[in-house]
């Protein structure tokens, strides 16, 4: 069934059925009123929304409408944990030609709810629309959990650290662009990293939790990522590429192409945080997820980040990471 | 200049640097992070979202940038308005195709700070990307000033009230499509009502004071968003249609079609709310916003609105204002 035969309200009806019944405690109101509604006590919240439009953040001939449903919710997840808070309600802006299949529709609304299962999440509220392309706005409700981690906070003798690794999302795309072909093993990984990232919410509670007070998740790419952090704090830093940590099935892919997915590949959804290398000691004797020191952080106001390679060489490299607008890749008209 | 000229990062810091310090006590942080951050108090805390889509719900012919960015904002603080609430932070995401004139943008962001600041709404985060047309969706954040108003609770015997006057939004629409002429101060009237809306804030807040708990927003129409009421509360309602509140300008401008407009033309940004009649007196001595009786709530739980005239017999209406995807107005393909 199409969705004009259904219509906008059976339509909401379905959704609100798939969404299911709201699990915590503190909400007042979900679905079905002018606003949601919670409770909360003296605290800190957190807001933070982000979009996925269809020909610009992915394609629908190679994403499922499950798997978009649980990347757009994932990467607001992932902001979230790069605050160090904890996510709570997300409402959500879709919209789609009439001519979309209404299973489509309930599809994208499974996916979400299974990661929002994950992390306690109510689907609260929300609205459907009309529209040329698909376009799916995820805006998410959090609440800190301690400290925030925050970009503004870096300071010089910092180490600077990720969390997981880095590229596998971007070489996905790369894969799918180039018509590559590797082992079933190496294109699930792929295909996981970049339809499927799972966001870093407990791994950033236990920053805060070690003191941690500066951080960002990774979405541009590294290197922007990293700037982002280093004019916010107006510090430089270096950064050695022997170091950036790379999966076996990336490297045995990619070869040589595996430092720029690193680098410059974005949406990998790792947190970066700096930090004393005393904190980073702490850190890898208790974390699960992989930490990987891969700089320092500099002295230096104008953002710098200056590239190292396994000789202490400077690296040049040119290529800066997403820009919506500018990016020789996707962006310019 | 072109957006993509400028880059994604060049107009995000021309954005920030439009929307301006944030005024809020209760922010810890705005543009910049990875979400925005406020503390609370024990308190009740509101969001919402609505989306505007280019050719869907405005076209770039008649609408100016700086009313897009109004309205985006206005639609989603009536949200709040009808729950009795106060709005605090706003998130926006912002989609348009790369050879946008980056003026257009900042222009769209002084619509938005324009009302944010008659309300005390902080813009504290959202995005900008690259999209096939304009798409502008706002989430808000706010705080309910005392009881919920929420449309669930109206209750057999309650009257049914409206704020302002109702249809001049769609009347505006109607003569654009007509392509009819109307002298300079009805064209403006009609332009305000649809493109300048005034959210209903204060209104909401003098309700809750007095004791009223059902409400909602008039954005779909009367007769769908009075059926929105009366299915969450399993009531009926007739409605007298020769009390419809229609102001002056729009009786002279648009005589006969005048009720169809005001049952379901939508957009009219007004609140509707049933009470017990001695609160709708109350009302009527302290509000300065006139509040005019259409109806009754009646104890009818399927959900039925009749219609009556001045002569107390039923009317049949069958245009039931706005779908998104089955309208035989815009929405069906």
């Amino acid at each position: 069934m199409k969705v004009w035969e259904l219509g906008e309200f059976g339509l909401i009806e379905l959704i609100a059925k798939t969404v299911g019944k709201c699990s915590r405690s503190d909400l007042v109101l979900g679905i079905g009123d002018d606003t949601a509604a919670w409770r909360t006590e003296k605290s800190v919240q957190l807001a933070t929304t982000d979009i996925l439009i269809q020909d610009v953040h992915f394609t629908l001939n190679v994403a499922t409408w499950r798997e978009l449903g649980w990347k757009a919710l994932a990467v607001n997840i992932s902001d979230i944990a790069a605050m160090g808070g904890t996510p709570s309600f997300a409402l959500v802006s879709l919209g789609f030609p009439p001519e979309t299949e209404v299973n489509n529709v309930i599809e994208l609304y499974r996916g979400m709810k299974e990661l929002a299962k994950k992390f306690d999440v109510n689907i609260v509220g929300g609205n459907i629309s009309r529209a040329p392309v698909v376009i799916l706005d995820v805006s998410l409700i959090g609440k800190a959990s301690g400290n925030l981690l925050t970009r503004s906070v870096a300071a010089p003798g910092d180490q600077i650290a990720v969390t997981g690794y880095l590229g596998q999302s971007a070489a996905w795309l790369r894969m799918l662009k180039s018509g590559l072909k590797f082992d079933r093993k190496t294109t699930a990984f792929l295909r996981e990293a970049h339809l499927r990232p799972q966001p870093r919410v407990a791994e950033g509670q236990i920053l805060v939790q070690h003191g941690v007070r500066a951080a960002i998740d990774l979405s541009d790419g590294l290197i922007s990522d990293l700037t982002h952090i280093c004019k916010a704090s107006r510090v430089g830093a270096k950064v050695w590429i022997d170091k950036l940590p790379i999966h076996e099935l990336l490297k045995a892919s990619f070869k040589k192409e595996v430092r720029g997915l690193a680098l410059s590949g974005g949406e990998d959804y790792e947190l970066l945080f700096t930090t004393k290398s005393r904190v980073i000691t702490e850190l890898t004797n208790i974390m699960s997820t992989p930490i990987t020191v891969i700089g320092e952080i500099l002295s230096d106001a104008s953002g710098q980040i200056t590239l190292l390679d396994e000789q202490g060489k400077v690296v040049k490299w040119t290529e800066h990471g997403w820009d919506h607008f500018k990016s020789p890749r996707r962006g310019k008209p």
